[in-house]
């Protein structure tokens, strides 16, 4: 259809900077995950020592194969601190927890003592007014009766449908079950238990080494378990991450820290552009790494290897969600660069990921930079066309705002990768950002189409 | 699934605001059209007096069978004024319409003097650079000489693939056989002519009196033509309007009616969030209707009565093009009222109006007003929960942030409506705002997921 475009053979400018004819070179990659975190095979949120899970069948769903409890429980109180939705609709457990952490708001990050986190599936509590926030504190008033805390050191969850009244008579008997069954294996089954329109559980662990950052001997881990798919659904779905740490941090601490972690992984996820009523991410630090040890303060290195780890985690996590978006075949990784200001380079990275039309693109393996283009042009960012570079998969596709010609046959091949790289330089300065979202598919529109009942 | 939400018949409040068992009354509607405008039965671009129209095959596409060049010309110079896209990626004719406009800029209204508005249809000319620039002064000066007057009273717009150069031997065929076959009934023709994904081309004209607005024995029309569907297809479509009036109106006094008028109607319409690279509005006054007579003046009942007449066609046009949207299968009409401010309102109905999962609830025929409460919640509006009201298709189904029962059949019902109307009260002030969109299909994903070739 474009005699320029269907040129194939090696990329040449066509009007764009640079000597004409030329080959064109793709805009350079990411940074690598930091050489000091090694991943720890299989781990998940019960990897850090003084931790166990256990996720069992409540009732919360009809199918008893179903697993719809799940149970993060602390052999000592801990360190936590929280970050919650935004959304002016938030549910009941959002506005429970507020109540229990300090320095609490819509937004900033909550943090206080936990010895355990209660997430259940299957019905979100949310717009069910003052009885759903009885419910919520009563869910977590059972789970401390369990574990054998004041119910003020239970944080909880909820996920599922909303507009209905969560029953409590699930946690009766599945919060016992799940506080005698938790282990430190335990965390695949949690993963599980906080699935909804999730395809697989996603769970991670990394661990770093003590000996070069000042505490001598010891090994720390990093785990954690999340949930979400669709962000959001906000009659099925939901996104919960719990990510524990056996590092010794002070409360205030931890909270300025999962906040940075969460700011540059969950909130950089967008399947949909939705924001759920009940996304809440739970971090709990037992110090069981280092018993006796004083607290990583930030500044420190021990403090800036934990919040590497916490980013790997949570940015691992984050890609594990994009890529299970409702219906997705493609995980799309959206990066801006040579933006005026990190403002614009996530509203331009942002706008790309939210465009249905480049995510209709890249389910039909279409190397489409009209539409990226025509996205960053309407994101906000300040930039001139002329200056704008595209790399789709790694090919040159845009030079100086006008097509590159490439070969057809290759963005084919590599449109069979399962992850969709989308590059842009904007020419107007030296911020970037990332922004991970998935293709739109038929399976999209079925799932959410679908009638409820 | 939902107890609350099964249980049928009439519809009564459940914890929300009123009295309990007490039938809940739907949110009051919208504005009616003024009485004083007549539609005027198949009118179009061409209904005004002092305006010819046609639409003819130049060869900018393949079948012989398809239009693909309109002509709008007047028989004298005319007051004129356009509004062009916002977007960064602007295309070549919106740069050469703003190098003969006055104040022009992005997003401001422009207005001067026109003779004549060519369009085409199959080629966007848009990220094609100094090139394309000279291409859009070479079809304007085609058409200058066609009709026989300068180049500076031509106004360009194209539409259809991006990245690629327009060639300009179709206009020295097409343009002379447009100028020789215009006429007071080519309307339809150039309706049809400036089609890319459109199903139904778009026109409409109404006409009021001008004894009761100080222009004894005088009749005027405001007529219209329009393309658009998939707010924005980058590489197949954008939104084109030629508006015309035979009112008496200078060219400064047009701009801001018609900057108005666009953000009361194209601007309300999102398909699918993005904005074109090649969006242009225009607006050419004859005067014709009422020759001699001074200019409609700002202020004034006559002018006042115009602008509503511009504001019918646009608003019309709007809707039809939403209702258009690439694979449509509903008109959805998204109102927010009770807003703190009028920011506030348009942020809220667009930010329902822009969800995928709203517009995929409605493609199910799903009453789902947890996607809308999630949608405004995430908006940025100001408001609490519990003071807000849902009504989807005039049935109430949220008070006071809460679950209200209502008729599924009784939904369903209404689902079979062509327009499907979604009505939230925030409680915060008494800003308003009005959103079309239309509904997300399996067929959008096909139409814009399939491989361009």
């Amino acid at each position: 259809m474009d005699n320029e475009k269907a040129a194939a053979g090696v990329a040449s400018t066509a009007g764009a900077p640079g000597t004409p004819g030329e080959p064109v070179r793709p805009l350079p990659p990411a940074a690598p995950a930091p050489d000091a975190l090694a991943a720890v095979p299989g781990g998940g949120v019960a990897a850090a020592l003084g931790f166990r899970a256990a996720g069992v069948h409540a009732g919360f769903r009809d199918d008893p194969e179903r697993l719809d409890l799940a149970l993060v429980v602390a052999d000592e109180p801990c360190a936590a601190a929280a970050v919650f939705t935004r959304n002016v609709f938030c549910a009941a457990p959002v506005q429970v927890n507020r109540e229990k952490l300090d320095e609490g708001g819509p937004g900033a990050p909550s943090y206080g003592t936990a010895r355990a986190v209660v997430v259940n599936s299957g019905v979100a509590n949310a717009a069910t007014g003052e009885r759903g926030r009885e419910a919520a504190r009563a869910m977590a008033s059972i789970t401390a009766d369990a574990v054998g805390c004041p119910a003020s050191e239970v944080l909880v969850a909820s996920t599922g449908v909303i507009g209905v009244h969560l029953p409590l008579e699930p946690f009766r008997t599945g919060v016992p079950e799940a506080v005698a069954t938790a282990s430190r294996a335990g965390g695949a089954a949690a993963a599980r238990a906080i699935m909804t329109t999730d395809t697989r559980p996603k769970e991670c662990a990394v661990t770093f080494d003590g000996d070069d950052v000042g505490y001598p001997g010891a090994r720390f881990t990093v785990g954690a378990m999340a949930k979400g798919s669709g962000m959001i659904m906000p009659d099925m779905a939901t996104m919960i991450a719990v990510v524990t740490t056996d590092a010794p941090v002070l409360a205030a601490d931890l909270a300025p820290a999962l906040r940075a972690a969460a700011d540059a992984s969950f909130n950089r996820v967008t399947v949909d552009s939705d924001t759920s009523t009940n996304d809440s991410c739970f971090l709990l630090a037992s110090g069981a790494a280092a018993p006796g040890a004083p607290p990583m303060a930030p500044g420190t290195p021990a403090f800036a290897r934990l919040a590497q780890a916490l980013d790997q985690v949570c940015v691992t996590l984050a890609r594990a969600m994009a890529a299970d978006g409702e219906g997705a075949t493609r995980l799309i990784t959206v990066t801006v660069r040579g933006a005026a200001d990190p403002a614009d380079a996530q509203a331009a990275a942002r706008t790309v990921a939210n465009s249905p039309l480049v995510k209709t693109a890249v389910y039909g393996h279409d190397a489409n930079w009209g539409r990226v283009a025509a996205a960053l042009g309407r994101s906000g960012a300040a930039f001139r066309q002329e200056d704008v570079a595209i790399d789709i998969l790694g090919l040159p596709v845009c030079r100086g705002g006008l097509t590159v010609p490439f070969d057809e046959d290759e963005a084919l091949r590599r449109f069979e990768s399962p992850e969709v790289a989308i590059t842009a330089d904007l020419g107007a300065g030296s911020a970037e950002a990332t922004v991970w979202t998935c293709d739109f598919s038929h399976d999209y529109v079925s799932i959410n189409g679908d009638y409820r009942s």
